[in-house]
């Protein structure tokens, strides 16, 4: 099926991926706005993934499955997660290695601690780990009808900065988008600390039996800190929180190893 | 159907999940390693949730049923994820916060990168977000008849040092043991860099069509580095990561806001 991979033209090739699923007009409007610059070529979910992470499908196989081709542009969904769609387009379909890795634009949110559950970025921390400059998008509203053409401008600017110069090693960015008319501008930030509260909604089914739908609100930690990325979008910035998939702690706690020798 | 909430009595209360399920072998071993340090509570998945990541469940209500209790011990299945699992119990069942929040025994590593991917890993995230010491434990084998009596004095040890003196704010422990009969001893590391390739197995099925099954193995960038966890685990030593929730670049990198203006 998957004879003729897909190799880079004389433009950039871009992979495209999202949380929200193949038909989100999230994905659809990122896809447009990165036409000009580069081949499109979109491996995304069949169905909505919200809330994946990084999560990986070890228990059952995968399918692929070519939806749409145009010129400039090929659409695959498949059947896994946000990280499956990236690591099955660098496997399976692609014979050289994209120039960039976008995902989104995720309906709603990807700032402060959603960072750790967004499948959105779970895409980004995997194209970082295999060495692809990797941009997530998220535009701050779950408002059906929402615009997304606030956001082209950044997915422009950033997008083409990443083709042209590459991002540092290691390094990813998450850029979350004010669902508002106009930007103020752009703010690099980092993620402001806090966490999710009063989470589930109980519930008793018609035979009597408990049931809990996640809910609950965001606890800023910090929210008069001038350098975090809810900060800045409650001001109208677009925030750019440059990101690592490392989770260790980079200079190792000399209170850590007096701890353990105690 | 939990009116009478979990509270704290005499002895520390510690809540253990996994991401193997609630019947593994794993979390059996570990509630029992665990039980002699205070009162356990296991919430776990009713099933496997390997490479489940710090996933959240959100488009389905989640259920949750008491399947074991005796003298210091209770023992829940949901029908969640890792991360699920530690939300329902700090939020619907516990009245108070436990002193410690353990996950596994995995059944094989989740150490180098794989640690992104890890469901064990998730729930210990979570529990790092929630303000509470949080540790994952795993087992470096995949066998069925594994014996992890070889993790018992490190769990213990470890263990009894975070309830008793806590670990430092936004850090947790990602711990991960060789398969042998003795240890070296323990050694507090950094993950090794590297990702995984060659990672699917393409197949036909009988009607003639593609699917793709993930595996693939862990290439790791740094064999020689002496402070990885790769290294020490390969020399019969424990390793212990100290890892963090965030996933901001805590010092930005000066070169990216030059890389924004240009």
């Amino acid at each position: 099926m998957y004879k003729d991979k897909i190799t880079r033209g004389n433009r950039p090739l871009i992979l495209v991926t999202n949380d929200d699923g193949i038909n989100a007009r999230g994905i659809k409007a990122l896809s447009e706005y990165l036409m000009p610059l580069g081949d499109v070529v979109v491996v995304a979910p069949d169905g909505a993934r919200s809330g994946q992470s990084a999560a990986i499908t070890v228990n059952v196989p995968l399918r692929m499955a070519l939806v749409e081709e145009r010129d400039g542009y090929k659409a695959f969904k498949t059947t896994g997660t946000p990280v499956d769609c990236v690591k099955l387009a660098l496997n399976v379909l692609f014979a050289d290695r994209p120039d960039l890795i976008v995902s989104g634009i995720n309906h709603g949110s990807n700032s402060g601690v959603s960072v750790i559950y967004s499948g959105t970025m779970g895409a980004v921390f995997e194209g970082i780990v295999q060495g692809i400059p990797s941009i997530g998008f998220s535009l701050c509203t779950f408002a059906p009808d929402a615009d997304f053409s606030v956001c082209r401008e950044v997915v422009e600017l950033l997008c083409r900065q990443a083709i042209n110069k590459g991002l540092p090693r290691d390094m990813g960015l998450n850029v979350n988008i004010p669902a508002v008319e106009r930007l103020e501008g752009i703010k690099v930030c980092r993620a402001a600390r806090g966490r999710w509260t009063a989470e589930y909604d109980s519930r008793i089914d018609p035979i009597g039996r408990p049931y809990y739908w996640l809910t609950g609100y965001f606890d800023n930690a910090e929210p008069d800190a001038p350098d975090t990325d809810e900060y800045n979008m409650a001001r109208n910035y677009a925030s750019v929180v440059p990101v690592t998939p490392d989770r260790s702690l980079t200079e190792i706690d000399p209170r850590v190893i007096e701890w353990l020798r105690e």
